[in-house]
C-alpha cells in the first residue's frame, strides 16, 4: 500500500507519519487490511528527523501541476492531505493562500481524477468556515459563512471534495477541524496560535499574551486526538458517509478563562499568572467569529471522538513534551 | 457609466440588457443616479437584434484570462455576471462546467482584484446548491450541500465573491435564484427545463412529457421578476449587506401538478392534457434534491419580491410571447 502525506513537516504531518509508521497497515478501498508499503512524505522542506525505509521524502511547491504529477501516481492507494497555510497568513497573503490551500488542492484532486483510481482521501477542514450569526450550538446543517480567507478556500476545498466524491474521482473525507492544542514549539501565523501559547509559554518559564478576553469560547482538540480522528476517518468505508464527505468533528468546549483554571490547577499559581491579556482586535475578529460548541451528530455517529477533559490535554503535552515539569 | 453584462445572448441576459437600455441609468457605488454610457454585451456568440448607440457587443471564450483583460478595464462601474452553463450540461461535461461556471468567475474576479477598481457585481447562484435533508422550508443559515457539480460550482462562486467582497475588491451581490418559468424558446439541458416545457409546449399545441412526478415541488420566479431582481440587486447600497453578500431570492413554491391545473384554468382541459408525466430518474435525482420552498427572510427584509401567483406567470408568458393565443 502507497501514501502520501502532504504538509508532511508541519506539526499534524509529523505526528501521523509517526503513528502510520508505528501502526504498519491501514484498510483499502475494500476494506481490507493492507501493509503500509510506502509512505511519501511531501512538504516544501524536506521532512527530517526520521529512519525508516518505507518513508519516501520528497519536497517542492505543492501548487506546481508538474510536481504533483511526481507525487501522485496509480499506485498511490491514499492521500492525507494536511498542506496548508495558516489562518493569519492567508489573511495577510491573499494569492499564498489562494494557491496553498485552494489551488493546490484543486490540483492535486485534478490530477487523481485524470489518473483515474478513486484513492482514499482524507484533509483537515476548519471551523472557520463559519462566521455570522451564530446559536449557541453549531448544528451539522449550518451554512457556511466563512469571515476569512482561510475559511473561504476550506470551505471551497470542501464543495470540490464532495463532488469528486460524488462523481466516484476520489473517496474523500474532510475533517473539519477544531482548534488543535496543545502545540509544541513556537508561535504561529494561525489567529488561533495563543490557544496553545497560554499552555506552553507558561509552563516554559515565559510570558505570554492572550490577544482575546477570557470569556472567549474555544473549541479543541489534542494532537494525540487529532491524529486518531484522521486516522479513523480513513479506515470508515466510503459507504457509511451517507450525510456527505464533510464531517464537523467533536471537539471539547472550553472559554479561555477555564483554560487558564486548569494550567492554575496542573502547574500553579505562578505559572498561570505568566498569561496577560492584551486584546488584539484583528485575532478576536477572526477567532471571534468561529464557533466554540458543536453538536457533531454526524462525526459521533460515524465513531470519531474528542478529549473529555483540558486538564488531560495539558498533562498530554507536559508528558510528551516537558518530561521534566512532571519531576519537579 | 460602463457596464458589463456576461452571458448576454442568454435569455436572462436580453431581457436585462433591454431592461438596462430602457431604465438608462444605474446608481453607482455612491449611490448616486448615473447614465448608462457603456454597455459591454458579451457572450460566446454575439449578441444579435438590438440597436442602440450605448451598446458594445464583443464576443469570445469567458474563461480565457486574455478575453477578460479586454473586456473589464478601470472604466468599468458594474458588472451582471451570467455567463454559466446549465445544470445537465455541468453534470454531463465535468471539465466545461468548472471552466464555465467556476474558473471564469474566478478569473473575471482575479482580473478585478488587479485593476483594484472594486466595481460592483451582480451574479446569479442556484437553488442547486442545496441538498441532502432538508426541512419543508429551508432558512437562510442552511448549509450548502449541491447533489451536482453544477450547484458545487456556484457554490463556491458565492463563497469566492464573498470573500472576495469582504476584502474589498469587489461590491458583490449573489443572487440565489428560484428556477426561472416560463422560458421561451426550445428546451435546454437544464435540470429544471420541464418547468417551463411543460407550460410552454402544450399552449404551442405541442405534447410535453414532465420528468418528474406531480408532487413535485418547485420553487419559481418569472422572467419579468427574475429581472426586476436582478436590478434591485445591483441598486442597493453595499452597507445594506450586513447578512452576507449571498441572498436566498424570495419565490413562489409550487407542485408540478398545481401549476398544470393553472395550465388548465388559463387553457382549458385540451392543452393541458397535452402534458405527460414519464419519469426520469436522472432528473429526479438533481430536482428532488432541490428544495421547494425557502423563508428567504434576508431577501425579503432587503425589499427583493416574488411573483404572487402562478396564473400570472403563465399570463406573463403568454402576454409576451404568444398574444395570438389571447385573442383566440
Amino acid at each position: 500500500m502507497k501514501i502520501l502525506v502532504t504538509g508532511a513537516a508541519g506539526f499534524l504531518g509529523r505526528r501521523l507519519i509517526n503513528a502510520l509508521l508505528q501502526r504498519g497497515s491501514l484498510s483499502d478501498r475494500q476494506g481490507v487490511s493492507q501493509a503500509i508499503s510506502t509512505l511519501v512524505a511531501f512538504d516544501l522542506m524536506p521532512l527530517a528527523g526520521f529512519s525508516d525505509s518505507r518513508l519516501k521524502v520528497l519536497c517542492g511547491d505543492i501548487a506546481d501541476p508538474e510536481v504533483l504529477r511526481g507525487l501522485v501516481d496509480a499506485e498511490t492507494d491514499s492521500i492525507f492531505h494536511l498542506a496548508a497555510v495558516v489562518s493569519s497568513q492567508a489573511e495577510q497573503d491573499f494569492e499564498l493562500g489562494m494557491r496553498i490551500n485552494f489551488a493546490a488542492t484543486q490540483n492535486l484532486l485534478e490530477r487523481i481524477r485524470r489518473l483515474g483510481t478513486c484513492p482514499k482521501w482524507v484533509m483537515t477542514s476548519s471551523v472557520a468556515v463559519f462566521g455570522g450569526q451564530l446559536p449557541e450550538q453549531v448544528e451539522d446543517d449550518q451554512v457556511w459563512a466563512p469571515q476569512s480567507s482561510y475559511g473561504t478556500q476550506k470551505a471551497m476545498n470542501d464543495l470540490l471534495l464532495a463532488d469528486y466524491s460524488r462523481r466516484g474521482f476520489v473517496d474523500g473525507r474532510s475533517l473539519r477541524m477544531p482548534t488543535i492544542a496543545v502545540r509544541p514549539g513556537k508561535p504561529n501565523l494561525a489567529a488561533s496560535s495563543f490557544a496553545s501559547s497560554i499552555i506552553r509559554e507558561p509552563l516554559n518559564g515565559q510570558e505570554s499574551v492572550c490577544p482575546v478576553p477570557l470569556e472567549t469560547r474555544l473549541w479543541l482538540m489534542s494532537p494525540a486526538q487529532a491524529i486518531s480522528n484522521l486516522i479513523h476517518g480513513h479506515e470508515l468505508p466510503g459507504e457509511m458517509l451517507r450525510r456527505g464527505r464533510v464531517i464537523n468533528m467533536p471537539g471539547l468546549s472550553i472559554t479561555v478563562e477555564k483554560m487558564i483554571d486548569a494550567l492554575r490547577q496542573t502547574a500553579g499559581d505562578e505559572v498561570a499568572n505568566r498569561v496577560r491579556i492584551e486584546r488584539s482586535p484583528a485575532i478576536e475578529k477572526i477567532v471571534g467569529s468561529w464557533p466554540g460548541s458543536f453538536a457533531s451528530s454526524y462525526a459521533r455517529n460515524l465513531g470519531f471522538t474528542h478529549d473529555q477533559d483540558f486538564d488531560d490535554v495539558i498533562a498530554q503535552f507536559v508528558d510528551e513534551y516537558l518530561p521534566q515539569a512532571l519531576e519537579s
